[in-house]
């Protein structure tokens, strides 16, 4: 039956007669029936041109799918990467409309009038950027409408990643209130002395590292542990250090030592155990519990802070997201409007 | 025998007598002979004192360990981050000596006057950044010394990660010589429109992606292919594109594409198959060999261009190697300076 309907490219749409509505909208949810037409977006056109289900002409001008392509490029931003995304999922049986931001995709078994959408889709290319505050945007977006964030990466080589980022809230079980005693700043760690101190505060809440008997907190600790009236703090001349002060020397040495700070705080009052995630390539480790040091679970998630203004490269996005999932932990990103939020960004395999 | 030896600190170094030669040079291989006495550095001073093999004085005070250190730190830049290393590889059981840049490690087994050192050992906190220029220099002077370059990176916790960095040459066996035909230059990428040369192309070189008959060609491999006169190039409105125009185009997309083609070129040029490498979170990922579309073997390297002023953050670093390690495989980074050179930086376990 190839190319009995022919559609008229108009204004940015492809518009088919009526007769198409039974065989594409009702058989394949293909377009969006409008009185008696049926509008196509370029992307469904294309898609639909190139399998020869449909003719497209332009001013009494049969186009090719070329002719078709190429156009419809020069009139919609980002045709190809579209194209590309949409193809897939159709490829692998899902119903997918147009919608925001870019499409909708209905879930597996359901289609448009029988079901729910399940997830709004956000195509980008490997070169664009990803600001976090229309991330948040459309993960919230989403919520309210009950639907899950897809995001879809197109690289250079047309390949696609697919991710899912979604509000996460998060929280422990790990006590901690044991009680330090003096320690001293060193250049950009503490050191804390006493033996018995040392182990108590390494054995409950998993502070700092033993080196021998002595504890070696980092600046985040530190300035934790003292704001709680934990440690107590002097320099190296035996002058009194107080959370003011070693607060700004850590700026001097991690310029955004205050988010992080911030971040760490709200992760621990959360009964959460932190650690460093440098191993990792990020700012925290996060442990839901930590019962004995003996036996240490591996850490459930991987928590990098970003300011609010963020900007995410999709490269550096994929790799954080990559190497999280390489050591089976979730990948948060932490930032702060005031309090503290968690993005949970994660691999889809639609 | 706790405390026999009493040393004199001054000038940065602690000083020990003739009868300690034997005591700590000869069975331990602690400090330097210096005429009659034995020179130690503070590190290794710090490590004797705290395991009460020494004493330590100075203007007739003897000091404890945690006076010792407040001012040891206070006099050497970094000293925490080297005590912790300088610890650490002596409780692995090998001998380390002070040197350029900041140790040197013999061979297990091997100690001062029997074997030559391994390794020179570069320290370094999680919150310094490393140039590339002196890393590449480092390597150099290792490799000309014929000893390995380890960087051991601390991190907040005072855990270390061990890395060790060396130039790279790299070779495939992938010859590519087929004609490709006529593509159109569309918004970031390139599309080659003849079922039989997207094939050809796509199949002998592993060029581009089929998205169904035609050939999808990144603007990296566009630009090779171009220069070679394996592709003709039209825009969208069927004007001849040349190589200069392309590249003029490609660096308004990808404001680092001129380093990232001239790596990938001499990559191409080494018979290496070359794509991309976004899923890791690097440019580009490398097959020495691809015989066969139908059984692809897994790449062997990730290649992540970076300018030659590059200037290394360790957290940085730290991912993008413990990802390609995750992945099983090595991490490269290409620099030009005139020519493409390659610097592999990988996990040691020592």
């Amino acid at each position: 039956m190839a190319g009995e309907i022919t559609g008229r490219l108009q204004d940015g749409k492809v518009r088919v007669g009526q007769a198409a509505i039974s065989e594409l909208y009702e058989q394949g949810y293909f377009g969006k029936p409008s009185g008696n037409v049926l509008e196509l977006s370029l992307v469904e056109a294309a898609y639909l041109l190139d399998r020869s289900k449909i003719k497209v002409d332009s001013e009494g001008i049969e186009l090719d799918f070329k002719s078709f392509f190429q156009l419809s490029s020069a009139l919609e931003k980002g045709l190809e990467i579209k194209y590309v995304v949409y193809k897939d999922l159709r490829e692998r049986g899902y119903y997918v409309q147009p919608g925001k931001p870019d499409f909708r995709v209905y879930p597996r078994g359901g289609h448009p009038g029988k079901t729910a959408a399940e997830f709004y889709v956000f195509v980008l290319s490997e070169r664009m950027s990803l600001p976090l505050q229309e991330l948040v945007e459309a993960t919230m977006l989403a919520g309210q409408m009950r639907k899950k964030l897809m995001i879809a990466i197109v690289d250079e080589e047309s390949d696609i990643t697919f991710y899912e980022a979604r509000k996460k809230i998060i929280s422990g079980r790990t006590d901690h209130n044991v009680q330090g005693g003096m320690a001293t700043l060193l250049d950009d760690r503490v050191m804390l002395w006493d033996p018995d101190a040392s182990r108590g505060l390494h054995k409950h809440g998993f502070f700092g590292k033993l080196v021998d008997e002595r504890l070696q907190l980092s600046l985040v600790e530190s300035a934790y542990l003292l704001d709680r009236g934990l440690i107590k703090l002097v320099d190296r001349s035996g002058a009194s250090v107080d959370i003011r002060r070693l607060m700004e020397q850590a700026r001097c040495i991690e310029n955004d030592f205050d988010t992080k700070y911030e971040v760490y705080r709200d992760l621990r009052n959360h009964k959460l155990v932190v650690k460093t995630g440098f191993k990792f390539g990020t700012h925290f480790r996060v442990y839901k519990n930590v019962e004995s040091l003996e036996k240490i679970q591996h850490s459930e998630y991987l928590v990098h802070t970003v300011p609010k203004d963020h900007v995410f490269l999709p490269p550096v996005l994929s790799r954080a997201v990559r190497l999280a999932h390489s050591v089976k932990k979730q990948m948060i990103f932490a930032y702060s409007d005031g309090e503290v939020k968690y993005l949970e960004i994660k691999r889809l395999r639609p």
